[in-house]
């Protein structure tokens, strides 16, 4: 059940350190997370909340949102293969579940993601010719941010592999 | 059964003007045409060939690809809705069979099919929180070039229609 | 100087019909246009306004815009060249000034250009070594709609052609 | 001046852990490197080359490439900023001229510039509206690779900046 922001949420989102808060609340909670957030949630005290780190990754059961990919001719650069730019596009493709978690509606309007890093490793080369896919992990949930891992895989190889930090 | 060139083709591909005539060749015999080619096969006489029309439609039972698409955060623009020039990508991604048919290895250095013209006509805003889909007729197969017609559909709304001519 | 609307304007501008003569009084305005739009901009009858055609071309001295494209590696594609879902959207870059007439704050929340329909003729391969221009005019203002016509060079040749109706 | 191969480069381009030299090789000649590649140049051994770091900065007095962009519609996203993914296309295109010293013809058949990684950081939103600039430095010349370092500015202002290894 996504995660819908109450009227109590609507003040914090007021708050600018706040806001993050709530989207890693939202995302706690779609991602059935052991994590305590009650004394965040009673006072939405920014600074009192519990850091915690979530480590995930395929073996430990935790969630993973896959995105099918079929390549494009325009997504190709001279080489032949797909162009190194095209990897962060595919990932933010990946993070449209991970979006709608902390924004249901998925409306600009009340969008509230700030993306401050990324970071990609390219591993194989990526080819247009064969179905790709995207998998997606939220690997850490912190206080005043969150972290997601994700991978390109075409013909059971990893090609890719990247974060982004919100 | 996709159309492999055979030596006979090799040479004809040697010939500018009789490379889209293979093309077509292949393109007639993947969708079913009821076209007679046979003239044309026996000696590939570029000037001798029979120009002929398909009129497509989906009404007709004539060939449809349809390609499912999810529009990316990456694909919207200021105003919030899918930006224009993302139409052409999306067919372009629609034409993916076509392309197969015409190379069925899908290799660049054996590619012959060159864009003459692209016409794209805007019915309706595409969102992005809703999957969209690209639908591909091949309109019309002539002695020197063909024609694809497709559409965008989102919510069971046509949003966007074009040809592309090659 | 750049057309800003007034408060008569705005009211129009609430009125559908006459948005989009507000948008090309603008354009007239700033492109000098020989137009007579006395009796339209009394009064914004949209039914009365005179519709005019604007033939332009380079011969005319009609007023064109000139964008200087520096081609990315990420826009070619396996062939080598640059892809065609790219002239569209150089094209659009080549409109920036068009649209900052009709829009002078560059304003997301104030657009009220809404593409209808465009078309594109590939004459000649573009490449990605070389720079690029992208040459735009204005090529009609009717009352209800205007076209732009836009052409990419590239070596002091002509290499793609195309029109974009609002 | 820029680099070009020479025969015994050649001969070399066909090692596979040998091309990265020539292209450093070119890097080092074309930027005016304090470096000593004597030993390296003259026998190829991959392994004594000697490994170098040249860090750099806008102080040093160390060659940048300045490249000017014009942000577009079509970059931008729902939240009506650029969209995250186009950073490293901009970066990408700051390096164009990275990529002419490595490979002064820019023919892709003949591409030997592998991306390894990539990192961005984003500091501020870069919006539609005003120019942009893309700085670029060669920050690190190894043996086996090198890393350049970008950033965004725009209005005065330091936007985003990361890092690419080949």
């Amino acid at each position: 059940v996504p995660y819908h922001p109450t009227a109590k949420d609507g003040a914090a989102l007021q708050h600018p350190r706040c806001c993050i808060l709530i989207l890693t609340r939202a995302l706690t909670n779609a991602l059935d997370c052991p994590l305590s957030f009650a004394s965040f949630s009673e006072n939405f005290n920014c600074h009192s909340a519990h850091q915690s780190i979530i480590e995930t990754g395929m073996a430990t059961g935790v969630r993973m949102f896959s995105t099918p990919i079929t390549p494009r001719v325009s997504e190709t650069d001279g080489s032949g293969h797909i162009n190194n730019t095209v990897a962060p596009i595919w990932f933010e493709a990946g993070r449209k579940e991970i979006f709608r978690i902390c924004n249901p509606d998925l409306y600009f309007g009340d969008w509230h993601l700030i993306l401050a890093a990324m970071t990609v490793d390219y591993v194989a080369q990526v080819f247009w010719k064969h179905p790709a896919e995207v998998r997606t992990w939220v690997q850490r949930i912190g206080t005043k941010s969150f972290t997601v891992y994700e991978e390109i895989w075409q013909d059971e190889r990893l090609c890719t592999k990247g974060t982004s930090t919100y």
